[in-house]
């Protein structure tokens, strides 16, 4: 054929492709009465053009390193996704699994599920995570740039967002950040339908998107998103600027159902038969449901290919480099051997000691001995790094046009900073740990978690843990944060009591398969371990840290972190005061504890009358401490005031522990 | 004098009294050896333009309803309004309590605390709260302007906003609602000092803050801080305009400490005694620490007056209005005698029929009830109206110019939504219920937070409260969050399970001092209650449900939602398969559970083994049902399928909860 009539094969084919995403998203909707039609049908175009002409994808090997990165930030369009999954062959995705779109056992999950399918880089579905995970992504791959160069790591992160995702703020600190470290090999398709599930989005904005995102930094361009050639020349541009692009598509919801297209009717819900078979004659779609014309599916499959291509290049570029081993290493995620024996040295020598400092200090003093032994580590926190101590000597700074530090100034931007810890995760190369006060885990709730659902290796610091802060009042004390993140499946919260047990917890988080939580205190703690051990007491999550002359026990105090040392001092002050015999259990992984065999539980808990101590509040402490129990700590929000003024005016005292216990043991006080 | 001296004498004067802020934060902050001082120093000027050229506040009433709100969003410089409210005479701020800054029982905490002096009129201090919450009062006014007309409701909100405020995501969702509904009364004064915590704000962010307003449909002013004439001259313009409006102030934090200004330094600790004689002497100020020369006294003294005046001439209108009843109708905040009348007959038309709704359906049609009898109610939904359910015929929406409905689309924005909430219900007028998925209460965790520690009568109506949402899987199932909820101090969290229950939490919650949740099912469910109570059975937050014939229970079953119905059918098969005798116990919220005197909580609980059914995690429930109970609910994240398929998957079912009976009761299943 001549050139000009090739070309217009070519370019009804990439029509056609588009279709088979329109027909693949309106018929499995259909079939599972349920799930999202519009937005698929509506960036079909946008998201066939980025695949066919740009993505570097490898469905034979989906975790390719140099991969390009594709975000599908509305992650309700889910079905935009396994389309394309099952179109360039993903092995796993199916035409049955197709079928099985939201049902049981299926890979097809409602929203994209990080897991549940090869090629899923993320979770999406809570509007904006994607985006600002994106970012993390885009950050990971400036850092392994400027370490490994661009002969091996030379990719881009794509993102598919909508309204809602603009709409959330945490949308805001993530352009904020991508625009002002200049992560140009991020490129935002925005897909500017103008509906929303209430109706026209003009019900409830008038922003401006394009004049904010240059107001962030980023390079904008704006296209008609059914227009092919156009988005094609928009990201070719976007992919040569020095900024992050945001591409604004300006599309029809549900494209192609003649009757319906453009109305929020598409949006969540199939759209009938009858609809579906008028799209049909309006697409001139003639296959029956999931059947795909053999040259659409030769189309989709010239992207694997023209991916593998690409993949076995860049193998061939990693053979060949000389940093080879040092890539592979950082990769493979694994900490150097002489990791626990350096934090086993560390402990050694603080055991015992007379030290007392805040745990968050002694966080501090591990990082020391973390960031010296091992690369991976990336530390940052929300603007609080000296409150925080998160940063150690030479880590080096990340910022603009400067990649090759390890610590990342995320600003004032918990939720931003946990969805781009999630993205640096996810990326691979490194494990990011980010600080911020305890009480603003709030904020960055909706990023913690997606940690914790996708069980990624990201470390939240949460320092100044309860009123211990003090003065700054109760807006700035956590209460029920401890709570809220214990009730988190999948997520270790460790509150360690002193140095010993805050080395332990970074061992035992770092070695996590998922996410962790570090709760420290602001004030200072004195050292409570007084022997060292080889092995770690806070693996089991509970021990006992003093047991009673003779192990009979006349009642246990459980408590976690700073109130440990209370708990201690009344096991004093009971047996010199009252001879009354009892125990102290150090509580600092509840988590972990659960795991262990319930004989190790029922020994550690022991059977005399236990009373716990924790400035949180109540909610989960009477598994532990059963009918009988007391519970010492808070029962409302804090107050603004001195730590130790505080910790008398809420009773969270030595001398109300030893009441309890007197009471519980059935002597007067 | 001549007028040019008698300007020059005013203008002398507003500096000292400028500067008498300086000098209160400061020798405040040194006292209580805690605290900012570098934000009261650095907008010192621009707050003293504020109040002294603008704002109307009467000291001696200073709830009066149409005084302007003053909210300062950077919460940590508190020192800024209890020097303010000391030197206009607010009758609580006494000179002793500004020497007992941040100490236990002062008025004068950390961050200004609503409630804990007069005159607060939000808590802030978690950043980005101030602003989104004035946003809320600015809505407010606005509706209560539409409602009473300019001769009752004039007045604005200002708002004093510092660099973290803006870095928040929350600020994005604020400012983009201001901006759609033209919120011509809302003016924000930007503290740009250029400096956070960790350093220049150039560490984390570039962002074009003007352009960014603008995008979001503000009028923007810069200013240089200092300048006063400038300021008052922006102001001036800014109340003016037809849209809300941003007066950018280019500020040097600590202004006045010669040798720390413009550092990170003067942020967030006290100056120290030497850098605070330097800054008298730059200063001029010669008076002791918490002295106040008679001239700035008199000046202070001044705003008050014209406050008073002002107030005055307002009563006056009020007086003369033929809406007076009305509109104190509205601001009392008092529910006509005849809701409880109505919605006895609304659950008397429902109990005992066979009807099988959601109790999201069954609490459109108790807000059927309610927003047609009492005009207070104002409700809204994060861009999820007809999956919450909460519009009911006739509300009428708001929008830019139209502020006499009752209903707010707050766009997909749940932490704005909550802040916007509590804005309007401390303004006072209304009383603001706003939905969304219960899983995304995560992102508005801040406000809800805020809800509670100033316990505002916001009601957060939470739909899809579980796996029973079926198919759009785990990233929209809260697992966790009805236990981050319960742990919430001040928060009453109901999770009714029919539609007279749905109708007496909903009564409740309206009759409630503080906020609640109501948490609410999208699944169909039976009709449970089956005889007509004039009393509120909900209301004491747990109650026999069933009770077995004879009293003498063999087991007792606690549930609550969607999972009452397990219990129930589990109870009747307990009955008629095993002649086993289990008690139903329905808890609709917990918190009025507690507050329960002790016999009727023993009583309801009985002695026979309990078994706890919830779809939802375990954290708190081992508190009611013992160390011998057992509990049938979720262990990990959910999964994406049918509801039915999910409830037998988790095993959350009758079968489940039969077999742990047969167990607890001793008997082989």
């Amino acid at each position: 054929m001549p050139i000009a009539e090739t070309k217009d094969a070519d370019d009804r084919l990439e029509q056609r492709m588009a279709d088979a995403i329109r027909a693949l998203a309106m018929d499995a909707v259909q079939k599972a009465n349920s799930g999202h039609p519009g937005m698929p049908m509506g960036m079909a175009d946008v998201a066939t053009v980025l695949f066919n002409r740009f993505l570097r994808v490898d469905p034979s090997q989906p975790a390719w390193p140099d991969r390009d990165r594709f975000v599908l930030s509305a992650g309700h369009g889910s079905m935009l996704l396994y389309s394309i999954h099952h179109l360039v062959g993903f092995p796993d995705m199916t035409m049955d699994e197709l079928k099985r779109f939201r049902q049981l056992g299926s890979r097809t999950a409602g929203h994209p599920e990080y897991g549940h399918a090869l090629g899923i880089e993320t979770t999406t579905g809570p509007l904006g995570q994607g985006i600002a995970t994106a970012v993390g992504m885009a950050i990971a791959e400036r850092m392994m740039a400027a370490r490994f160069g661009k002969r091996l790591v030379d990719h881009f992160t794509y993102v598919i967002a909508g309204d809602g995702c603009l709409q959330e703020g945490i949308s805001h600190e993530a352009i904020d950040l991508a625009g002002h470290l200049g992560l140009h090999r991020l490129i935002v398709l925005w897909d500017d339908n103008r509906i929303s599930i209430d109706g026209p989005t003009s019900l409830s904005t008038s922003m401006n998107q394009v004049a904010r995102f240059r107001a962030a930094g980023w390079d904008v361009r704006s296209v008609d998103g059914h227009d092919r050639a156009a988005v094609a020349a928009a990201i070719e541009a976007a992919r040569k600027t020095s900024k992050p692009s945001l591409v604004a598509c300006r599309t029809t919801i549900g494209k192609g159902a003649p009757n319906m297209q453009g109305s929020e009717k598409t949006h969540g819900a199939p759209l009938g038969d009858k609809e579906i078979e008028a799209a049909r004659t309006a697409l001139g779609w003639t296959s029956p449901p999931f059947e795909i014309p053999a040259d659409v599916a030769a189309g989709w499959g010239r992207v694997a290919a023209r991916g593998a291509v690409a993949r076995r290049m860049w193998e061939e570029r990693l053979a060949s480099s000389s940093r080879r081993k040092a890539f592979e290493a950082v990769l493979s995620g694994k900490l150097p051997p002489s990791l626990p024996r350096r934090l086993a040295a560390f402990r050694k020598e603080h055991v015992g000691k007379a030290t007392k400092v805040a745990t968050r200090k002694s966080s501090e003093m591990v990082l020391g001995v973390i960031n010296a032994t091992t690369p991976l580590t990336v530390g940052g926190s929300a603007d609080l790094t000296h409150s925080n101590l998160t940063v150690t000597p030479g880590l080096g700074s990340i910022g603009p046009g400067a990649f090759k530090g390890r610590y990342i100034h995320y600003g004032i931007r918990e939720h931003g900073m946990g969805a781009a810890m999630n993205g640096i995760a996810l990326h691979g190369g490194f494990i990011p740990y980010g600080g911020t006060f305890l009480v603003f885990s709030d904020y960055a709730r909706g990023a913690i978690r997606l940690s914790a659902l996708m069980e990624q290796r990201v470390i939240y610091v949460l320092t100044h843990d309860s009123i211990g802060l003090g003065e700054d009042g109760p807006t700035h004390q956590p209460v029920e944060h401890l709570a809220m993140l214990r009730a988190t499946p999948n997520l270790r919260v460790f509150r360690p009591a002193d140095i010993a047990e805050t080395a332990e917890c970074w061992e035992l988080a770092l070695a996590a398969d998922g996410p962790s939580v570090l709760v420290l205190s602001r004030q200072a703690l004195a050292m409570l371990r007084t022997s060292h051990s080889r092995s770690l007491p806070a693996a089991r999550g509970a021990y006992v840290l003093r047991e009673v002359a003779g192990g009979r026990r006349q009642v246990t105090l459980l408590a976690t972190g700073s109130e440990v040392e209370i708990a201690v001092q009344a096991a004093e002050l009971l047996a010199s005061r009252y001879r009354l015999a009892a125990a102290v259990v150090s509580m600092p992984c509840w988590e972990l504890f659960e795991d262990q065999p319930e004989e190790y539980r029922r020994a550690v808990l022991g059977t005399a009358p236990r009373i716990a101590v924790e400035a949180a509040a109540r909610l989960g402490w009477d598994r532990w401490i059963g009918e009988n129990g007391a519970f010492v700590g808070m029962t409302g929000f804090g107050a603004s005031a001195p730590a130790p003024d505080l910790y008398a005016h809420f009773g969270i005292d030595t001398a109300h522990v030893v009441d309890h216990a007197l009471r519980l043991a059935e002597r007067a006080p």
